[in-house]
């Protein structure tokens, strides 16, 4: 708890003054006004995240979260539980969607065990295990407020450590875990007040006639559960995951060391809301990166007054499309270091 | 006429065993079927394109045609016309807007002076002048049949040329010109029997009540000189330019080769539909890029049946749009090549 609360207590403002300077900068440099569009207001953000004019963000990081959800037992997941501990070694082996998309982008990715169901033995997985995945949230709470609190400071821990060794300047959240589009949407329901039939989606392949079991589950859990709208810990402990709380962490340590920080899909999206109950304050230092296939994404952005840069009907998760959201933010820095003012021309108009 | 003439002809079909041979494997990889999106549709067509599985685009290339244009003096553009003279150089020193995204993208940036108004005389910048700007189309054609032709072999030899020196794999298409929104809405209008008042844009800053004067501009050229909607080359001739022209002749040229190109923004887009109408086949060579923030982008890549990749609110033009989208088309085949099949991991679902 101590650590989580010194990490709330860590993220302050952008800084006005380093925005104040970008903004003029940009605003004289030898282009129509304004017609960079949204790669100027996002080279602004990231002066007032990390202070400077037009930060080096080259070295850059995935951080996939890994766990298991107990409401897998309710038949709300097409593949087997056994996928998670299967895959998240592929992390490590630099094989899948992200480690693709992080390679072509500059990203490193690694890969956190915080809560998946058996053991996963793997070189280069970090095993940073919660719980032996979350319990079954139609029955109680998917896990404790401590267990929470615990995976939120792994989160914290982990991506500290990475910022702290590698000089990470850029961070994306990502993750794999079977059932976590059910947790997330129990989130999103719970947050933006949703009935759960209406942005329930179909995952990694649901068949669409189990969509109404899915929204009953989702239904079922939150009506036994009553987790309070107010208290983001409370939500994440009641119908949340183990990587949803890893995410929620790695947002926060990011925005803590003033990193921006770029939120993938669908869970991240449900991290992200949780991050802001817990700290209202991180908001500013989320970058949107896609808007996802799943059918509640767009609901959920909004919810937390995110505009996604773009949509390839992505909807695998796993940090792809952050990493591939890494390009238009570094890009944006370029805009502001490569490109000559007027003055600098010797363009008087 | 003969090298245009051998270059359309040469633009043959995608290859389809290379398309099928990608689609089959991307069904494999270790990732729900389809949850990469468009993603995998952009890695099969560039397997059409190119003819292999997953090419390596490591070589990649903007092409800015720059040019004036003699509607000018119709009062239909904010700056001076001076100020494509000025600022074609600066593509050539690499500190404009377009080499910034470039620069981060791993592209290179080459600059054509195809008809600027005045001499451009700076190293780098590419000398083939076709004419001092094209002549007022409200007062008779933009240039004649010869010089629109002659400027899309300058297209088509500047772009060979580049592909054979440079062993480029991945173009994008770039402008310059004061004015040149002018033509475009023009060629849009005419190929889209759209009405000029319906697509007119600010295009650098127009006074928005400026914008009647500028849709009556173009209706009198088009009216004036009565491009042939079905005749590309009438329609260039009559009411397109010079920078348009080699745009075209590039993108031609980069389908002749078997290399994709990506279309930016609105001028661009204007000179995607002017290839199109000079050779159909070259459709599937086509990438959008980006959704340009001038009002009659959207019904532009409709009537080219092109779907944008991402809409930041980008109106510059240069190529800046077609250099952000190099990343996702490159991620795209990383997608192919780094990712593995369920069977290469061992895992049977």
């Amino acid at each position: 708890m101590e650590l989580l609360k010194k990490t709330i207590e860590g993220i302050g403002e952008l800084n006005a003054e380093a925005m104040r300077s970008c903004r003029e900068r940009i605003d004289k440099l030898i282009k129509p006004i304004g017609s960079l569009g949204r790669m100027e207001d996002l080279a602004v953000q990231l002066a007032g995240i990390t202070g400077e004019l037009s930060p080096v963000l080259d070295k850059k990081l995935i951080v996939v979260m890994s766990a298991d959800h107990g409401v897998y037992e309710e038949g709300v997941a097409p593949n087997p539980q056994a996928v998670t501990a299967i895959h998240t070694p592929n992390f490590a082996k630099g094989v899948t969607g992200v480690n693709a998309f992080a390679k072509q982008a500059g990203s490193e990715v690694i890969v956190v065990d915080i809560g998946v169901a058996a053991e996963v033995d793997y070189p280069g997985v970090i095993q940073r295990k919660v719980k032996y995945g979350t319990d079954n949230m139609t029955k109680g709470p998917a896990m404790s407020r401590e267990e929470a609190i615990k995976a939120l400071e792994v989160g914290i821990e982990v991506t500290s450590e990475a910022i702290a060794k590698k000089g990470v300047k850029l961070i994306g959240t990502g993750e794999m875990g079977i059932g976590n589009t059910t947790a997330s949407t129990a989130i999103i329901a719970v947050a933006g007040s949703f009935a759960a039939a209406d942005i329930v989606g179909v995952g990694a392949g649901l068949a669409l006639d189990r969509l109404g079991h899915k929204a009953a589950v989702i239904n079922k859990a939150i009506e036994l559960n009553k987790p309070d709208v107010n208290d983001g810990i409370d939500i994440l402990a009641k119908v949340g995951g183990l990587e949803i709380a890893g995410m929620a962490g790695t947002m926060l340590a990011a925005a803590a060391h003033g990193i921006p920080v770029v939120v993938d899909g669908y869970i991240s999206t449900a991290a992200a809301i949780i991050a802001c109950k817990i700290q209202p304050k991180i908001k500013p230092f989320l970058i949107a990166s896609h808007m996802t296939a799943e059918n509640g994404g767009r609901r959920a952005l909004e919810l937390l007054g995110l505009q996604p840069m773009f949509d390839m009907g992505l909807r695998l998760g796993e940090g792809t499309g952050a990493a591939l959201a890494f390009n238009f933010i570094e890009a944006a820095t370029y805009m502001v270091r490569e490109m000559i003012t007027f003055e600098e021309a010797g363009i008087a108009l």
